[in-house]
């Protein structure tokens, strides 16, 4: 299927929706793609099932601090310099590209890269949201190793990367974006076709313009949205839409710490005399708390829109007297096996609670819907 | 020339006095080239002067804090395992190789590679001390490029780079030696045999087995050995040597921030009333202090040596209740320039006074000789 300038918008829309609020703003990603597809035409989305077996396929997108990325803006050119550096360092041509996040602006870097150098584009990604680290990738928790990777900075210094452990990996690259300003693009995670389809989170580029387009048809109080996600939701790799809360967002702190965005909101309801709902951010809305009780907890997934809109708001663009609501989603299967839990559990980001779905959770403790 | 085995411990303990504190304790390095000259026989020790115009010359060391590199030991292999690796980056075999720092075990690890390689080794390095950044050597100040640049960790693991700016190489290869568990072998600045002769420090290597068989020959008490290192050191690339005090250690606190040893050592007289003696370190020993004034200061030497032995003491073996002389001595005319002080003068370290040639300071402020 070619995907074209047209349904970026949506795209976007519906990544900034799945970033959970971290992945960094899309806005000038956006901005950037629809620049790079004008001028080139649609770029080639193929389902993984497409690829040969032997495929040579890279993962690329940006790493860092989302909050950099408001200042430190996404560039038109570097996809395609990092990715056309990351050849020339193995040596052998990339047959195409995949999001390693389809949330947020790594949703569409991807797009970039591929219009550039004529490259397809798998229609699917490596999270299935936003998560804050390597290991936390599909990829990674099916066993594909993250090197030989490359990192390119803004001022187009490369350093390149070659370990056999993620972990280890995760370590070196988040050491590199703080070096390298904060917000860096980075080509790993090489795949073969093979490997793809084994680990994809099958879909999500034009599950997520679906999503943008939804969005954007009925935009306007979050009531009205709900029903229509929902039903969107249910023919899709992800679970139930649960509507946790409403309210004001009356704290928000964050801090740049060790390459994170780290940080706390609390949101009270518009005047009844209810429990504030606490959301614990690491880049991305991590575990959301009422009343002493967890209603929504990575790795699913938590969602803030704004109440009037329901448009989806970033972490580091939440903002004390935001009227909001917060909406759990189940996450796709493949994060609630075993393997994937254990580096994805509420532990593995320095929580004490094990992780339970959201409908369980929801099914206990009635959230603030309203 | 050959270099043999049996002049590898006068090299290192000459390599521990230029160190100026810094460098990393030798003595693991030192068996480390033992083993492996021992094993494979001399290394060819050439003057810069020798190398072809064209030869492909690289420099290779370790970088880190010297504390780590008293619990994660440097290996036998790795030099020679970095070189290899260096060599498939670039594509090309490399012809000699150089020290970066003749200070410390990195006087050691060029001899360790050239003797598992078969490659020459310049007599000469790129610092004629120690220092604690890239910008800081020699083959930097001349306008050589540091990359590309290859390290490699404790355990395999591998990062490269490509830089224009020695600045931007050395917040990179910081946060990676911090990332990488604290030290790691790096082979950087590589260099045509001409580039070498414009600005390595001169035969270093030789100089420091020498001035490693005087205080050999010489050990005892400090008194015993000023007078040769004046004779030796007259005859060299360096400055006087002046006796600057003598004293008990009061007061000894490092830490490391930043991937470096930072701290400040306080020497107080034996039993006499004057003022005490302070050293402010930042992996070396930059600058010395009493009664208010500077009496030595970066990038002149300064050198810790025990009272009784003259053996030199590295900033992170300096301990309460030691007793010691400091001397100051003259750093290579190379330094003085002002291309070089661009980078090195005290205010290049977060000290607030320029910097005064250490004869000046001596013969205006007389220091604690005794």
């Amino acid at each position: 299927m070619m995907f074209g300038v047209d349904r970026l918008e949506d795209l976007s829309l519906g990544a900034a929706f799945l970033a959970t609020g971290g992945g960094g703003d899309p806005y000038i990603s956006l901005l950037a793609a629809q620049a790079v597809l004008a001028k080139n035409g649609p770029v080639e989305l193929i389902r993984a099932a497409e690829l040969d077996d032997d495929a040579h396929v890279v993962s690329i997108g940006g790493v860092g601090a989302p909050s950099v990325s408001l200042e430190l803006l996404p560039s038109v050119d570097d996809p395609a310099i990092a990715l056309a550096a990351y050849e020339t360092l193995v040596g052998r041509p990339v047959d195409a590209v995949v999001s390693f996040e389809i949330g947020g602006g790594n949703s569409l870097i991807p797009l970039i890269a591929g219009s550039e150098l004529g490259l397809p584009v798998v229609d699917g990604d490596g999270m299935g949201r936003a998560l804050p680290e390597a290991q936390m990738m599909t990829f990674s928790i099916a066993g594909v190793s993250p090197t030989p990777a490359l990192a390119l900075d803004y001022a187009g210094n490369t350093a390149t990367f070659q370990t056999d452990s993620t972990l280890t990996y995760e370590r070196h690259i988040r050491a590199m974006a703080a070096a390298m300003g904060g917000m860096i693009t980075t080509v790993e995670h090489p795949m073969t076709g093979r490997e793809v389809q084994s680990c994809v989170m099958d879909g999500t580029v034009s599950f997520s313009a679906e999503l943008g387009r939804l969005l954007r048809e009925r935009r306007g109080h979050v009531h009205g949205i709900v029903e229509p996600l929902r039903d969107l939701f249910a023919d899709s790799i992800y679970g139930d839409v649960h509507h946790l809360y409403s309210g004001k967002v009356v704290d928000v702190a964050t801090a740049v710490v060790g390459g994170y965005d780290i940080g706390r909101a609390v949101i009270e309801p518009f005047g009844a005399d209810a429990d504030p709902l606490v959301i614990d951010i690491k880049n991305e809305y991590l575990v959301a708390r009422t009343g002493g009780h967890v209603v929504c907890s990575v790795p699913d997934l938590i969602c803030v829109v704004d109440f009037e809109t329901s448009t989806p708001i970033n972490a580091e663009r939440l903002r004390f007297g935001q009227r909001v609501s917060v909406l759990g989603i189940g996450c796709p299967e493949f994060f609630r096996q075993q393997r994937a839990l254990d580096v994805v559990a509420p532990q593995c980001f320095g929580f004490e609670h094990d992780f339970t779905p959201v409908e369980d959770l929801t099914a206990h403790h009635q959230p603030l819907e309203r």
